[in-house]
């Protein structure tokens, strides 16, 4: 080893689900939208004047900024947004997360939350959901440097009410919370409007899934408006100059598209459903799902062995060899046919 | 004040230069390039598949990595690509700067390492400039946490010879030296030939000036393959999806485009040679400059009535109110017409 390895921040990087390249995979693997996003945003990128790209991009993305305050009906003030939800959730925990109490989230929830207490040396408690994948908020009711957890949580995709968020925000009001709305479009109810009574509460959410648009790299955060300024400061301080000019303007048309929006993630909702029922025809179960992902194991065949021969027919769910997990595969909803060819596989898998 | 503001990380942000929306001003106060990017960029955004925004981008821009690799004759291992060099330095700094020893830096340069240093609390040291604002190379060989300057420097200009850097690279193997080569394309010597002798060598660079993409944020580092494997490392920690899948492309049409490329940089270069002989007629002194921006001084009148001065006629330079330069303008070079223009307006203010 040379010496200068001394200096060095050792970290085991999270793993990314499978992104192939082969076209004919059918990708049930990230949680991606089936959908193209909505139609503004191609037209911007016809449009778009290619010479602009010589400036730099406004550093506060005031307009994508104001597209949400409008959207969501809040001051300007109230909106961060990043690189992706990963960069705002990254960026809070520098921010917020500073105490020598450990922060706390469950112990199967979405595989970055200990990933970034790690890189930020953040020391962390993981309190077990119960065998129903559902939070006890009890554990929540002590003392902590803070709380994250996503709702919908992932990759179970069960949603908790707003009565038990609420407890656990109002009891904990000297930290921060941050609850994760990656998946909240498709079925399940914001704490937004919460904000308006607690001002340590942090709400997360992303383009990527209900927007169509993981290939932008858009994510945001609503929060008080010191709570924002915050972070802000912390952003400013790492780079300036994140969202592109271009992705600024994509992020604005998928805001504004609000009819698309609804048909999308309805449409979605309506496979989900479709889906839970054939599931349980062929013996699978799983716990409810609000997302637009299906956490399923199945009663008699390992999960495992069910992931690895949907792949050898070219269909691409996510599967984590972790404990508690170990049985379960998670399924993103795509288009119908989509589902129709992985009920029909996961027939020939599971009859013959 | 709340108690959850106990947690909270508390840092002075960096404030980046002004990004007037009038687009009558003459900008020459953030060393954009004055000229579009490659016909290629163009291309590319036209025929875009916007559909496939849908989709994750590749979390390891392999395409991209490939193309740098090419052009710059190392191997992809090597190449490390991020947001903007901001992101990049940013990045290596929380990567490689984990030190309890100061990592040192010239007193006059890049306004973000201090800041970086700061977010990350990692202990630093200012060398001072000689006063031609060049290097003393016996500051540098000294025990230290890590080392970082830019080459050619900013907001001076100045560029150091190979010569001068490698003696300070080969006395410091145990830690690392960063050289920020954001404006070596200006006529400067890059060092990445010396990295076949220096593991401890990373060299950044940037889109944003010579490549015409500051509104497109990709920065990417050269070093060798086992610092780019750690800063992989800590980069897939904090977001694995960064650079979205259009900058990819945009970036690929950029580093392809050689003979644009060439084009562009000799003309900024020829301009701003003939704008160094203008501004010594007018009275104005500075360091050579081999960069794209010209960091000057007026014998007589003071830097920032002649930067206010020319704030009113619509033509933005950068000043700073800080120590040592606060007597200083510097002066991006644009087009030979905007350069014109300045020059006419300098003659107004200094002889009337």
């Amino acid at each position: 080893m040379k010496n200068w390895e001394n200096n060095v921040r050792r970290v085991s990087p999270y793993v990314p689900g499978e992104q192939p390249k082969d076209k004919n995979i059918i990708k049930l693997n990230t949680n991606e939208n089936p959908y193209p996003p909505s139609k503004g945003v191609i037209k911007i990128l016809k449009e778009y004047n290619a010479d602009s790209l010589r400036l730099y991009p406004d550093p506060s993305s005031e307009e994508l900024v104001n597209a949400l305050a409008d959207r969501y009906g809040v001051d300007p003030s109230q909106i961060f947004v990043g690189v992706g939800s990963d960069d705002v959730i990254s960026m809070a925990f520098m921010t917020f997360f500073n105490s020598d109490k450990p922060i706390i989230f469950p112990d199967i929830t979405y595989s970055f939350y200990d990933v970034w207490a790690d890189v930020y040396n953040i020391p962390f408690e993981r309190k077990p959901l119960d065998n129903n994948f559902r939070i006890n908020e009890k554990d929540y009711l002590c003392e902590n440097g803070g709380i994250i957890f996503p709702n919908p949580n992932a990759p179970t995709g069960v949603y908790e009410s707003l009565d038990k968020i609420e407890k656990i925000i109002s009891y904990n009001s000297d930290v921060i919370v941050m609850i994760d709305e990656a998946y909240i479009d498709f079925g399940g109810e914001s704490c937004i409007p919460l904000l308006k009574k607690y001002d340590n509460l942090l709400i997360v959410q992303t383009f990527s899934k209900s927007r169509s648009l993981a290939g932008a790299r858009i994510g945001f955060a609503i929060g008080n408006k010191k709570l924002i300024s915050y972070l802000n400061d912390v952003k400013f301080s790492v780079n300036s100059y994140t969202i592109n000019s271009i992705t600024q303007q994509i992020g604005i048309e998928a805001v504004k598209d609000e009819s698309y929006f609804k048909e999308t993630t309805n449409r979605i909702i309506e496979t989900r459903e479709r889906t839970k029922a054939n599931l349980k025809k062929l013996g699978f179960i799983f716990p409810d799902s609000k997302s637009n992902f299906i956490f399923a194991s199945h009663k008699e065949k390992p999960a495992k062995a069910i992931y690895e021969e949907l792949k050898k027919r070219r269909i691409y769910v996510r599967y984590w060899d972790k404990p508690r997990i170990n049985n379960f595969i998670r399924i993103t909803i795509g288009t119908d046919k989509e589902m129709e060819k992985l009920i029909y596989a996961l027939e020939s898998i599971l009859i013959g």
